[in-house]
């Protein structure tokens, strides 16, 4: 089944150095959940916006036909990792259809503090 | 009246294993709020996408005309339970025009925190 | 400037009744954010829709031009008041473009919890 | 690349005047997170629409090409503050496409919470 647009973008983007919990579940950490759900492999070229340098990119990473792909922002390494502590944006480009929701889960301080939304969607 | 669209998507999916309460109320959950304004009755086909193996379904629910259904990814059973502590996306295709909201409550840590967001819509 | 659209939904809706504040700013509540940024004033009737009984409504209510209208879902109150610890939904029609966001503030736990989405837009 | 819209609209703004830290990374804070992914530098105008007064504004700010501006409503000053505690909505006008998001930190009690949703977009 073909669901979702070619192109998005999520103009938020932070990932908090500090975290209440040393399990990996709770770190402080941010997530582009980006679901491929047609019948053919899903290539995704990400490139990351900063305030006052050049971006970052392109990360390309792959997500299989009919599975889903919960990215963590701060797992991106290559070409370079993500800064903490950071003002970013990112831009999703794919070969096929995809839906790129945002999530942030934020463990600065004792408790956990959630935020999601649906990403804006082109092409 | 007719509002909406037929077919949604939600990228973020995530039940966690626990929660600071046995209520009800505060369990940790995953909600689809589903709203059929018309006067026909919804006929919404669910399927659920995963990292590593093919998509569960397809989940059948019928919301009747003029109601609201605030259906628990928790309370999913046939054909299968939705796994806890594991990612996952979710796709709801519907015969008449409906209106999907994603919302989180997660009560792992001593307080509650919500995360919410209108889902991908499309057709 | 007319900005927006004419027909809105929100499908989440629940207003917990426990609140650890009698602030009015921190009790737990729901929130229709509605900007009005054109030149005529707004007439927006709104209609709630239950999980098993006929919907509620219309409530009216008039957005001045270029005003915005943080409505509180526990304020309504002609024809009847909204239920607390209940799952509902609510669709927005106005006669000029309006924006509609949803917003709830929970205070049940000792710390307070937001979420927020912009509604589904149509018309 | 061309990434957006040229018209958006926030209709949820709160600003609370409490919070919990003196960190400016924790102060209670609502914010525009704006990317333009561009080539061209951005000229965004933006109004403030109040309950009960004539709109404030235009409030303009520049982002450059290639570059995102996490705008914290909290820092305007020209043409005037925005007030706390104070319920209020804005529109962003661009003379290039851009991608505009909103999020809330509130710490008016001990512990952080998050809201966030991509704005309304138009034309």
């Amino acid at each position: 089944m073909e669901v979702g647009r070619k192109l998005w973008a999520i103009a938020e983007g932070y990932i908090p150095s500090g975290s209440c919990s040393t399990d990996r579940a709770l770190i402080s950490h941010e997530t582009a959940c980006i679901l491929n759900a047609g019948d053919r492999e899903a290539h995704v070229t990400i490139t990351i916006y900063f305030v006052d340098r050049e971006p970052a990119g392109p990360f390309r990473i792959v997500v299989p036909a009919r599975r889903t792909c919960h990215l963590r922002f701060n797992d991106l390494k290559d070409p370079e990792p993500i800064p903490r502590d950071t003002d970013y944006s990112s831009v999703f480009e794919a070969d096929v259809p995809i839906v790129v929701q945002h999530t942030r889960l934020d463990s600065r301080c004792a408790e956990i503090s959630l935020l999601s939304t649906i990403a804006y969607a082109q092409g």
